[in-house]
């Protein structure tokens, strides 16, 4: 086991009802006036939007409001967000959404008290060193951002995906967690989400870490109780418990719980990240079309892992020859991605000819020579793995 | 799932060496006075108390000292920390050691602010709104107090044992871990914070709370985890890899990891509390005793949650006769607890004939008619469970 810090301050609110709560919150952590970050009309049209506006109000808390944050979020919306700060002297962001527009609220936080071009963070000239706070009214159990430092942008010039992480700075204050305000959710966004969840837990577990039983055991327990929901969840949306136990397992998929003291992997999610800004494919379906075939690669250069995880998380049977119980796994895996409705090839997100040697070139200018550390991927192993996605 | 707040704002430094940043860790925190409070002798000759100093030293950190807390820690040291507190204007408590340390450490947080008698606090005359910061430099994986705000102190006259839960204001704000400190614990007292931990997860895991997945999970993965590393540091007490796996699982049993969303039981810490008051048995010996004896009391009662344990747990198969599951679950509890050295009877804890009257009577004189919540014990209840443990 390496050694590790975890730190997980946020104060998660979750349970029926608990958006009433967050102009309570908000001053409780001492904000004067916060700016309001939606996304599109789902949150205005079910009535949270203006849920919350009633708990600022009845809490005495000036604010204003950012709405339009699109999926795989862009930096002019991030840039609009800062001004309008800068004009409403704002102090605490408060997010209402999902991943989308947690990580647009912590860019603009980030952004605020800084001269010059926030990008800079994301690109690493520059550190952050001071932000405003954020907070959030999850509303799409996916992304771990509610509980994470993390933020990833995409910027429209030259459509790069980049991600940043301070967890000191920009890990939310509190997070307002309603299970039922997921019940509306269509079914390929729980899907997507699920698939999200599944990888961020996946990226931590395939590591080369030696005695991280703990880690391991909890990474499995999670993926074991994220399966069993996602059955229940895709026939009854509305479905109290399924939804709160996904809720719950998508902010301790990515909040450090999971694979404490691992060295992490993250390839998948780069090569994710490539497919995601060239094709603007939604990341979950980017994801449970990358990492069958990613795994699928490892079963040649590194199965070790594979074979635990088959084992442990799809019940295979044990077996001496190992790669057949690796491949079973995998199996099981798309079996499972597809039964919820999720692509597994870059055919079925609609890709019937991807440019490869695009995807290789832009993965490794924006993520260097070698990517992830399971396996340390070449230009050639992306290539490869990107092929086996087809 | 019950609606629940999930609040760990501890930071956790763990690994190799963490202890010399100490000093810079506690100066973070912004506090100008510690007060260093241990336990007997191990951390003076094995030299952790000195490398603490120096950091501190170095740091610039003044502090002062007070050793000599006793396991079952007691009232009379918590006053004699309040009255030099005070004298020496300290305003942030160190505990260098165990469970005992940090409680005590916690309930002189809690007292030296306060115009009244500390123990107000523990009988519920009075509550905590103000406290000194608690942080912690951890030497044995048991209580799990490094990452919780609870505090149990036992008053000398009428060996009254108390425990009192303020998570805003008792939690320690950081905690330093290093595996290596715990090579040294004598078998006995590694085992005996092994049934800690474990009981400190059952007592969340057996709930009559619905859809609680995630939560049965976390519990299940954390036990197979400790199962599997317990054999292993019985065996090689400097085995790294065991030592760290067994620390951080004793501070996810008591930090809120486990169980979230659960009504939990607690019945078989009060059943043991008593033990140890009356008998100043050491509390993992005390637990190893008797939970078994409250799960064979279940079999008959409320059998359904033991059924999981039993399977998921210690592997049984699964099988139409559920009480025969059940009772080969406990059996292979048993089995562990003996295979690391813990007893499982009274006789076994070296009383022979305990007064079965005047724990009963003690207990529901302390906690009420109703003990526990996964059946409510009566004073009958508690009785046959203490008779079972004979």
């Amino acid at each position: 086991m390496n050694n590790f810090i975890f730190y997980s301050p946020t104060e998660f609110v979750f349970g029926r009802g608990a958006e009433v709560q967050t102009g309570t919150l908000v001053k409780k952590y001492g904000a004067h006036k916060v700016m309001v970050v939606y996304g599109g009309g789902s949150v205005v049209r079910n009535g949270l939007l203006a849920c919350v506006e009633k708990s600022l109000q009845e809490a005495g808390i000036a604010y204003c409001m950012l709405g339009g944050v699109q999926p795989n979020p862009v930096d002019t919306k991030v840039y609009e967000g800062i001004e309008l700060c800068r004009k409403e002297q704002v102090d605490m962001m408060l997010a209402v959404g999902g991943g989308s527009v947690i990580d647009t609220a912590k860019a603009i936080a980030a952004g605020v008290p800084y001269d010059g071009d926030f990008w800079d963070f994301y690109i690493g000239k520059s550190t952050v060193t001071e932000a405003l706070k954020v907070a959030v009214v999850l509303t799409i159990p996916a992304a771990g951002s509610e509980g994470s430092g993390n933020t990833v942008i995409t910027k429209v010039a030259g459509l790069q995906k980049l991600s940043l992480r301070v967890p000191g700075l920009l890990r939310p204050v509190f997070a307002v967690m309603n299970p039922e305000l997921t019940y509306t959710l269509p079914p390929f966004q729980t899907a997507c989400g699920i698939a999200d969840m599944m990888a961020h837990i996946m990226e931590r577990y395939f590591t080369n870490t030696q005695e991280v039983e703990i880690g391991d055991r909890l990474c499995e327990g999670t993926l074991l109780a994220i399966i069993k929901e996602a059955a229940t969840v895709m026939k009854e949306p509305q479905n109290y418990g399924a939804r709160a136990n996904l809720m719950w397992c998508g902010t301790i998929a990515h909040n450090g719980t999971c694979g404490v003291g691992c060295e992490e992997d993250w390839a998948s999610h780069f090569l994710e990240h490539e497919m995601s800004a060239i094709y603007n494919v939604t990341h979950g379906a980017g994801l449970s079309v990358i990492f069958p075939a990613w795994m699928t690669w490892m079963v040649d250069h590194h199965v070790d892992k594979i074979v635990q995880y088959a084992i442990r998380v799809w019940g295979v049977p044990e077996s001496e020859d190992k790669k057949s119980v690796a491949f079973e796994g995998i199996s099981r895996l798309k079996a499972f991605f597809k039964s919820i409705g999720l692509p597994i090839t870059f055919a079925e997100l609609g890709i019937e000819n991807p440019d490869i040697d695009r995807l290789v070139d832009s993965l490794h200018r924006n993520k260097g020579e070698l990517v992830g550390n399971y396996v340390k991927l070449t230009r050639k192993d992306s290539g490869e793995i990107y092929r086996l996605a087809l």
